[in-house]
């Protein structure tokens, strides 16, 4: 069976993680992968059971004269995929794979079975041609897209087998299909909600108004204490670690291509907008943001109801950078609202769980140069150094329980309607993916030897 | 029949007028009603009908040597009552009147029954008696409770037959059960919704902070520009219009014995609230006011979910005072909403049709010594000038219309469960309803003489 055809069979397995009765597709998906992986030559293969789906696990030592001098290398990955509604937007069915024009369309095809298997394919070809350069590991999960609820205990469980020098994580993508980049940080995040109660019950603003506080007009004031009209952060303390980017890095960021008109036209605003004094790049990456997510309160219908509401509430997340901790902005924030609270209403502050560290490679990390020199010969041109505005909860739980950092090596470009109808992968991707891994497999080991 | 007997079968007609169902009952009621009238020795008695319920009309002329000398005085009340739910905490059933320790419990006992019935009787006694001192017109509606939606088109239609020297609402009530009081205006109302939009659609906050402009925020920005910290509102000229209270009114409202305690407890705030500079009684009768009724806006489910919403927007109104304009208002906020839209946002205004205009007596009106002097004497206490904080859309169409101002002369303390279960009217004040009817018919003719 050729590997397309065999990449087809993967993807045919319906393992959609979020669904309750495709469970029995993960467990074969990981039957599937756990079989391959033993064909492929690689040792220790197993299933390890969560929770909820399970890990798979594999391993292969260097086949280098004395492997304990060479570094060791985790692959992470999932195998599960997103739900595929609304199905009636796809060309073709989602786990009826179809090969058309370079592209194989299926949901999970760029994320995240079209990093695994080619991973898995790579380790194949360095172990036949008996010249793995590192010690290898293999990673994959089947929660990823309902939040890897299990990663944490699983890691923390199993330190000595996860043990390595870096994390790989095949999911992931690139800057564009065109320019490689690095992606060396995320940001954090912290959630709260904000509830401000006026009277018992909605009051008739004939009665109240002029009598008492609207709890809307408390809230809005409170929203404008947290933020400043140019989008500076008010919120006391609130800046106190953000770590400062050093000017090369920040050299960096402004090498990398950001439209912020197609930007601008793609979202639908007016203009963009944000904290005085910081690029876009800047302020997408290295400053944290202040957002409401979410406000009520009072009357929601069609036309006039003359209240005053007895309530109103938002939900505000925070996007952290280093080195701010969620923890202490929570308590920062909680303390800034109730310092302000308005006259005339009561205003509580809930502190939501799951709030996520900011992440960041350190500039001096040796494996950087060697990324940049694998991604420069693998696209033909210098990869951009970039960061997630968004959370990555992955990369924190491996620097916090295996202290070991997590690098992104993902060949798909943002086009590939990861998460959407008629997901696809370029067939030249995958093969970039499995000549780049040996690429930087031997490139680390020998930057590893001479370190 | 007793006159409680009759008043019970009255009160036994569910004319409820909210509700499509009882559309026979308000035509029964408004028969009974017809019947009635006419028995009282009412001449011209008819049923007008209107595109929702009908209305009932008679007249009576003075009694007395030359009537075209007397002031005609029209008396104006509603048959239709509101709905009785929540049927479960009524003790009795609501159109089963039950009289118990000098009360009679059922729907529309105070409101209106209660005041259109005693009104028949009072005229019906001065008729039998040959002593009618004034010329008397009925116009008693079906319509009150759902906005008397037909009354301006009645009145404009027929302003002959409507025309009068003043008009007596005998639905309304008394400051308390103890204290009468001089309703003198009331507020007007202007509304407006606002909507703030951003991007398309939702954007992840992870790519979005720090890049756009929050909705939420922008609408925060928006209210707090709209109003200060302290309670004073801050739209460009809202003010100018105000007409200052006489220091003889501003004195007087200072004698309405309002309890600032008892009113914070009873809506459970942790204190009242408003315009700095003014007491309470002329906050909430003599200063205008602006609240937010209602607002909303992206994620307002359990929990967190990290978007930046792609719009929010609120619903505002504004207690009006003389000589304020709604429509004038309502292009103020307008104008100033859309001169302060916060960068990266488009902001839309929709102004609400059904403003209303403030209402007020003016201090030297004829008939507020009269009023002051029957009311005296009914309760043995002088009694306090108020004004309602909410709106009065029916004294307003009164005056706008037939050039006549309306004044309250409705017995019920604020205790009768109006719009509530186990509503009820004490008999001694229907009774004093219908003696207070003759002697300020009786007044009011020999001071219109005198005049």
């Amino acid at each position: 069976m050729g590997y397309i055809d065999e990449f087809i069979e993967f993807l045919s397995i319906p393992s959609i993680s979020a669904i309750p009765e495709h469970k029995p597709d993960l467990a074969e998906a990981s039957r599937w992968l756990k079989q391959r992986m033993i064909r492929a030559g690689i040792d220790d293969v197993q299933i390890i059971e969560t929770k909820g789906h399970p890990v798979v696990f594999g391993r292969k030592s260097a086949q280098t004269q004395d492997n304990s001098k060479a570094p060791t290398v985790l692959i992470y990955g999932h195998y599960d995929t997103q739900p595929a509604d609304p199905l009636d937007e796809w060309h073709s069915p989602p786990f009826e794979p179809q090969v058309k024009d370079g592209k194989i369309f299926a949901r999970g095809a760029s994320d995240d079975k079209g990093g695994i298997y080619p991973a898995v394919l790579a380790a194949e070809e360095a172990i036949k041609e008996n010249s793995l350069p590192v010690n290898l590991k293999f990673l994959f999960e089947g929660e990823e897209e309902i939040g890897s609820p299990s990663l944490k205990e699983i890691l923390d469980e199993h330190r000595e087998l996860f043990a390595c020098d870096i994390v790989l994580s095949v999911d992931g993508g690139m800057f564009s299909g065109e320019i490689p980049s690095i992606t060396t940080g995320s940001r954090g995040l912290a959630a709260i909600q904000v509830e401000v109660t006026g009277p018992y019950a909605d009051v008739h603003s004939g009665s109240g108004g002029g009598v008492i506080q609207n709890p809307v007009q408390a809230l809005a004031e409170i929203l404008t204490g947290l933020k400043d009209k140019e989008g500076r952060i008010l919120v006391k303390g609130f800046y106190d670690d953000v770590a400062e980017v050093s000017p090369a890095e920040r050299e960096q960021f402004e090498q990398v291509p950001l439209d912020e008109e197609a930007i601008r036209d793609r979202l639908g605003v007016p203009g963009l907008f944000g904290e005085p004094g910081y690029s876009l790049a800047e302020r997408m990456w290295t400053r944290p943001s202040l957002d409401a997510n979410g406000i009520w309160g009072g009357f929601q219908g069609e036309g006039i109801k003359t209240i005053i509401p007895a309530k109103a509430g938002c939900k505000i997340t925070c996007r952290l950078v280093p080195h701010q901790d969620p923890e202490v902005i929570c308590a920062l924030l909680e303390d800034h609202i109730k310092h302000s609270v308005p006259p005339g209403v009561r205003v509580t502050v809930k502190v939501f769980p799951g709030n996520s560290k900011p992440y960041v490679i350190p500039e001096s990390h040796p494996v950087l140069p060697v990324m940049a020199d694998v991604l420069g010969e693998l696209f033909g041109r210098e990869p951009v150094k970039v960061r997630l505005g968004g959370t990555l909860p992955i990369a924190a739980a491996f620097l916090d329980i295996l202290g070991t950092y997590l690098f992104f090596f993902a060949m798909s470009g943002p086009d590939t309607n990861v998460h959407a109808p008629n997901e696809f992968i370029r067939i030249d991707d995958l093969n970039r993916l499995r000549r780049g891994l040996r690429m930087f497999w031997s490139k680390y080991a020998d930057s590893f030897a001479g370190s």
